[in-house]
């Protein structure tokens, strides 16, 4: 395949590309090859001065009116589009994920960029306050007192290798950032640098077209800790996002806790997203939710955040159908490309080890390949009383693996529950007849996770405002975030409130006479603006 | 003075009285003298007494709806009424601080127990969001999402020294915690141990009178850093609010980081609260601001996290007219009776310190006292070349004492601006001619503090919807974060997404139909509800 000509391999420190002292290769993710060109590798001297840019646009970007932050998002996404089929094609190479998963990955990326547009506009996000001078009151007169949302200063993040699009360099972290006002610096993932290149010099033409100032963004590729770790410690970041992997995410946030301004990092690490099967939807459902589970389980090679690694069934014979369709179908399951090489180790080592846990029973193996990074699909099964008392049952193993956990009663299915750390979802499949079962869990499935879905699968999930990709830790570093949905914004934004100001003096967003636009809360209750009056 | 009836140092888990192994006294401010009864120290068994009731509590308390919240929260400010001037008499031993204060600060807790039950009542802190189902979107249909904020867990809670009341037991992080659906902890402060067993006592029959489990309240006086440590550690603990000293509250974030479940901490630390004085505010009003300024400074013996302890001046004789009244006032100043010798003694030291450094001019000396625990008043000058090179003077000194710092030009006092930390406040004294110059530092203020306040003082608090009372770190260990105000209600929240729920198993914030006639989100559009249509 021939090289892409807008892919340089330099690094971009605002508009300007730099070189570091070493290079790294991108690597084909289904044949191994290395890939061409190589890429700088950055080092603190482009952290230096990558927030150095930062922070001077921050001043700027983070008070343009939200319309040019909106048109800037939406330019984000048409330059991504127009680079065409070559993204696509280099992130085939670079993560061996198929083309049609990548086009609605692409299409994913930019109907977010949008999303964020809409929730820019909205304005919700500013949460403008008012309350009201109240020179006569008794015993003190109240001073008047106005509050709104502000960026939280240039923002680090870190995608993911599994969405080298939609939790990358334009992924949900960076639309969210722009979208708060946040200056944004990507530390570029070393398994997609040439697909986070093409993305990261779409961002570059956005912000020349819409004359914001280059320093909003910068692209840093690199392969190792210590860049991630200087970038977290600059004291011109005020924020991280983090996708991937429980070590790195607890390794930044360290990092942060240990600067001299300790910032939040919001990382999103680990879960294996517990399906609970319950008996009537068992019983009248099972082949055909068996063999969905394993088409959930198997999707885009297991490497989703939400795969549902665990389901757990009640009862001893309800199940039957529900199991022999997943065994038959993870059976017939062909080998599954797996992203790089790093990841199809651990996965391999991770279904070893369990292949040999006391009490864990192997119900179906997928085809084996020996072609590079190809993985087979495994189903396990095991008694909950061995789930619970080995905790490397319940760990996620990342990949296209699931276990199937067999509680003998509702109060055996809680205690599993119980046994697990916190989670980005729970599942449940369940008919008419069990929802008493289903309702008697609810408020100990609330506690461990940010998502509870009927009827469905976790795979797959939807921006929308109601949305939370987040969850008790380790799902998240932050329980009280999302990184999916218009609440992301949330992450990057802080109060400030203005006393006794004048209008003068005050952001377009308090000023008394509305000019924004906004629905505002005054002296208590929510005003729309007076244009929708 | 007798014994108040119904203070018997008792450790409170949930409604039972415990004993501890040890105990200590309280110490009458003005006097030095120990008071009776000796307190129970609270240790481990205790907190993990106390947090097994939380934990208990949670599930009833968190899902309770909102109504009951909001009469619980009315109930104990009625039942902190009934305890009458006992409580007052018992705070003023404790504290040393006078009785129109503490009525004050009564008044303003109740106020905010008030405050908060109508923000539970209003609903706004739930964020009902609901984005319904397209089943024929193409290429993929939208699933029913619908989400909400709910209760993050118990809350410890570590009560200030200088609020006995409105910052301690049942003061903003309680009422906040409550509001959200969080049964409470609190570390009981060691300097008014008694005045916290009143209150905890009325925060008991208030949860008795609504039927509220006992659980969901506990009260554990104690001295020693191990009990917070124990508290904050516990698994059952969802999140920590922290009013105090840099010191303790960066000791209970490394707590809290190290945990297996980090927890988020909210802890109000430290803040100069610097106060700009412009050049045509300084030539017409220099006098009056001057004894203002002095004021502010000695309110409540300058034992206020929002005490101005910095004022930039600018320009070499502008401000003649304020320094001489503010140096006038200051001399005049009587001894100031501070809440307890550790804070006296620290004080001294602080006033002492910066007598002896390099640069620094004593400008006036308030009287001294012998008397326990008295301090005097000290105004200091600097220039503000020594201000910036000296980072001692940059820290808060706690008690009744200011800086002022002379600043030659506008871009000198930008500078100092910037060569200090994060604070909760700054306060802008100005005319309209120096309106030009406020505004070109508006951006550098705003990344520096939490409020920004116009012709006026940093204290005095309003607890209202607009209010921020935090800031970047060390103001606030979160800078996303509130102390007091509506907002503070965000801090134990986190957000759940359902997921394709029949209305059976939706809370009832989030059924179709509404039942708590919620202002909510549906598919984008604020909807009021149809009683309000």
């Amino acid at each position: 395949m021939a090289q892409v000509p807008e892919i340089t391999g330099s690094i971009l420190v605002g508009a300007e590309n730099h070189s570091g002292g070493k290079t790294f290769n991108a690597v084909q993710a289904a044949t191994g090859d290395l890939l061409q060109p190589p890429f700088q590798e950055a080092d603190a001297s482009h952290v230096a001065a990558a927030c150095a840019r930062a922070d001077e646009a921050f001043a700027t970007f983070s008070e343009a009116e939200p319309e040019l932050r909106a048109r800037f998002l939406q330019a984000i996404g048409a330059e991504i589009m127009s680079v065409g089929d070559a993204l696509i094609e280099r992130a085939m190479l670079e993560s061996g994920l198929p083309r049609a998963r990548l086009e609605g990955e692409r299409a994913r990326t930019v109907g977010q960029l949008e999303f964020f547009a809409t929730v820019v506009r909205d304005g919700a996000w500013i949460d403008a306050t008012i309350d009201h001078a109240q020179p006569n009151r008794a015993p003190a007169p109240r001073q008047d007192l106005r509050r709104r949302h502000v960026a939280i200063g240039p923002v680090a993040v870190f995608g993911a290798s599994n969405f080298p699009l939609a939790f990358s360099v334009a992924g949900g972290d960076s639309a969210a950032a722009f979208a708060a006002g946040c200056p944004v610096i990507v530390k570029g993932h070393p398994a997609h640098p040439g697909t986070g290149e093409l993305v990261a010099r779409a961002i570059g033409r956005a912000a020349r077209q819409c004359a914001i100032p280059p320093g909003v963004f910068s692209y840093l590729p690199g392969t190792t800790h210590a860049l991630g770790a200087a970038l977290v410690s600059d004291p011109r970041i005020g924020a991280v996002g983090f996708t991937g992997s429980r070590a790195g995410g607890l390794a930044l946030m360290q990092v942060a806790a240990a600067r001299e301004v300790p910032i939040p990092v919001f990382a999103e690490m680990s879960s294996v997203n517990p399906v609970l099967l319950f008996p009537a939807a068992a019983r009248r459902r099972g082949a055909e939710l068996g063999k969905a589970y394993v088409a959930s389980v198997t999707l885009g090679s297991g490497q989703f955040c939400t795969n549902p690694g665990v389901v757990v069934v009640l009862g001893d014979s309800d199940h039957a159908g529900f199991q022999a369709a997943a065994a038959s179908a993870m059976q017939e399951c062909l080998p599954q490309q797996m992203l790089a090489t790093n990841i199809h180790s651990a996965y391999m080592r991770g279904i070893g080890d369990w292949s040999g846990r006391p009490g864990v029973q192997q119900l179906a193996r997928g085809a084996a390949s020996a072609d590079p990074n190809r993985a087979p699909g495994v189903l396990f099964g095991v008694a909950a009383d061995r789930f619970m008392a080995d905790a490397s049952l319940r760990q996620e193993v990342f990949g296209p693996t699931s276990l199937l956990v067999g509680a003998r009663t509702l109060d055996e299915m809680a205690e599993v529950i119980e046994s697990m750390e916190g989670q980005l979802t729970a599942t449940i499949l369940f008919d008419e007849e069990d929802i008493a079962q289903v309702a008697a869990l609810m408020p100990r499935l609330q506690r461990k996770v940010g998502r509870i879905i009927g009827n469905g699968w976790p795979t797959g999930v939807e921006v929308c405002h109601a949305m939370v990709h987040g969850g008790p830790f380790p799902a998240t570093s932050d329980v009280r975030s999302t990184s999916v949905g218009a609440l992301a914004i949330q992450r990057f934004l802080r109060p400030v409130c203005y006393q006794n100001l004048p209008d003068a003096l005050l952001p377009a967003a308090l000023r008394e006479h509305n000019p924004l636009q906004l629905m505002r809360r005054e002296d208590g209750q929510f005003c729309a603006p007076a244009a929708a009056r």
